[in-house]
This record gives C-alpha cells, structure tokens and sequence, in this order.
C-alpha cells in the first residue's frame, strides 16, 4: 500500500506542476482539465477530477503550495524583525518570501505567471488572497504594518492593498517571463527586483491622501 | 465608390471592436484571426488578414485607436497645467486621459483589460509602449515629470517607469472587470480612481532609493 500512496502522491506532483505550467501560459480559463491529465503525462483524462475535483479546487492546490513555501521563510524574517517601527521592514517581509522563493528555484518558474493569470477571475483572485492571508505570518505582517499606518482611512487600506498587491503580483510576473525568454530586466538578481519593490510599495503607503472631488 | 469605402470602413471597425473584446478576454495569443472574423460578422474567413495583415498588425491598429483617442485629453490637460512645478499635475496628465475616456465611454468596456493582455507579451507590450511614447503629448508629458525629478539614477528611472504602468495598466483592467461583472470596487468612480492612482504613481517615484547589496 506504501507503492500506491507513493504513486498518487507523484501522479498529484505532476498534475499540479503541469496545471500551474500551462494555467500560467495560456490563463486558467482557457485551459481543460483534459488538457492539464494529458500534460501531465495521465491516461486517464478525468485524472484531474479524480484526484482534486472541480478546477477551482486545482487552483486552490496550486496557491496552498505556493503560500506553504513562503510561510516558514516570512516567518522567520518577522522574527528577525521583531517589533520593528520601520515601514520598510515590514513592507521587506511581504515581498522578500517569494522573491526569495523564486530565487531559489532558479528559471523557469511559472508561479508569477500563474498568481498573475489568477489575479484576472474574480473567483481565484479571491482565493489567492483567502489563502494567502489564511498563513498566521501574513497576518502578523500586515498588522505590524497596518499598525504603523494609523491615520488611514479604511478605504485607503483597502485601495493601497490591492495596489500593492497588483504591482508585486505583475513585477513578479514580468520578471519571471523576461527571465524564461532571455530578455532584458530591470534589475539583475530577485533579491536586487525586492529592494526596489519595497521601495516602491512602501512609497505607495506613505503617500499623501488627496481627497476625491 | 462611396459606398464602397464606407463599409470598408465600417468592416474594419467591426474587426478591431472584435478583436478587441476577444483579446481582452482569453488573452491575444489565444484567438485566432480566424475566431476575430467570425465574431466580427465576415462571412470571409480571411478578413483580418485582408483588412490588417498579421495578427501583430491588428493589435498595432487597436493601440493606435487608443493612443490617438487619449492624445487630444492629454494635450488640453497639458495646456491646462503649463510648466507646473507640482510632480502630481504631471502624474495626472499621464493617468486622467485613459480614466476620463473609459468614464465617457460607460461599460462594459474592454479596453483596459486588452492592454493588459498585451503587457503580458514581450513583442505586443513594446507596440503599446512605442506607440505610446511616439505621440507628441506624452513625450511632453514624460519630460515634464523627469525634469523634477533630477537626481533619479537611469536604472531607478527605468524601473519606477515599468511599475508605474504596470500599475496603471492592471488598476485601470481590474477596475474595467469589476464593473463588467457588476463586483464591487473600491472607488466609486473612474474619476476618483484616477485620484487615488495618481497618489500611488507620485508615492512611488518621490520614494527613496534604497541601495541594493
């Protein structure tokens, strides 16, 4: 029984590597879960539904793997942190996880591309970001955060979230690409890409609220 | 002959209104120019290539639509603000064209979701991204805003340029969806998310560099 789970376990690895190959080339949509068993290498073309159900349950895979590898590495930065009163350090601790991720995986990686493709469906997007800040690091990150940032209005939060959200997910996403087909990027390693994310995000934050007509 | 050229004419838009929508949904790469003729009416499978040539073509003319549709809001708004020394009246020429056109055009829209597409595409993001900088009134408006921002090393400049239209571009589709899908969104208006971005974009270039290791 030990061969059987084994091989399920494998059979599960190569769907969901398959799925987040072709979901971050062509978009979730446009993409079968016939397409995603053949891919990876299943005879059985109902492959996908027999082991993770409906797409939506796929992706939801996909984005726990994902947010599993960045926990254990946010985690320990915010216990480097400690209770910083730096912007910086806070903002450093939501964007350095997957940059170092991405880093550590060395090119090609899809999961930018594949966060970029599911940040356009309203029904992933909101999953990506249930599961996201689901992960206890996220949500000590973002209170640390939010609460150097006390005068903001609520709307604000939530439209500078989202912002922040849009440029790391696309920076990300660009850079992974431009990596995959050898073009030119902006900066030249994934730690150098963060330093100037950060800087970016935390200028976002910082910014002074104009009032809307 | 009149006549003639007339529904031409008339062809040729249906085709980009088509081409336009379908890219902004599944991505240009895809649809065919085959699905584009089909959804555009024409009996003849080969109207896009008739009337545009390659695929690559279609997509210059569908920019071009754009660019000079922004290029007459952008000059008065230009004129409107004169040698201002205020980086935000800059930023704001470069945001409030594309909101005020999406505003005076109702939705659903599809615009702002086809440049985010073709962001996703290394040969088609250049045509965006030249056929934007060749119109007068952005160089105009982009040596307005480098000129007060002096001590901005090249690579740093390059780089808050890329965030800044990544940023822009994916705010402006995100927004455009949500409407479509009748899903709330954060502003109540196309007007006042261009208040808001416009905070974001100066927030990020006013921000200060960190040096990378």
């Amino acid at each position: 029984m030990a061969a059987k789970a084994d091989r399920a376990r494998e059979t599960r690895t190569a769907i969901l590597d398959a799925a987040e190959r072709l979901f971050a080339e062509h978009g979730v949509g446009e993409v079968s879960n016939r397409q995603v068993s053949e891919a990876a290498g299943q005879g059985n073309h109902f492959a996908v539904g027999y082991h993770f159900g409906t797409k939506t349950d796929l992706v939801r895979e996909i984005v726990r793997r994902h947010v599993a590898a960045l926990e254990q590495r946010r985690a320990g930065m915010l216990a480097r942190i400690g209770g910083s009163t730096e912007l910086r350090a806070w903002v450093s601790c939501l964007v350095r996880p997957a940059t170092d991720h991405l880093a550590s995986m060395g090119s090609p990686t899809w999961e930018a591309r594949f966060m970029a493709q599911c940040n356009t469906d309203p029904i992933l997007r909101q999953i990506v970001i249930d599961e996201n800040v689901a992960a206890p690091s996220m949500r000590h990150n973002l209170e640390g955060m939010f609460g150097l940032l006390p005068g903001l209005p609520g709307e604000t939060r939530k439209e500078r979230g989202d912002m922040s959200r849009l440029l790391c997910v696309h920076v990300l996403a660009e850079r992974e690409r431009a990596l995959h087909e050898g073009a030119a990027t902006p900066r030249s390693t994934w730690e150098a890409t963060a330093v100037g994310l950060t800087d970016a995000i935390v200028g976002i934050w910082l910014a002074p609220v104009t009032r809307a007509g």
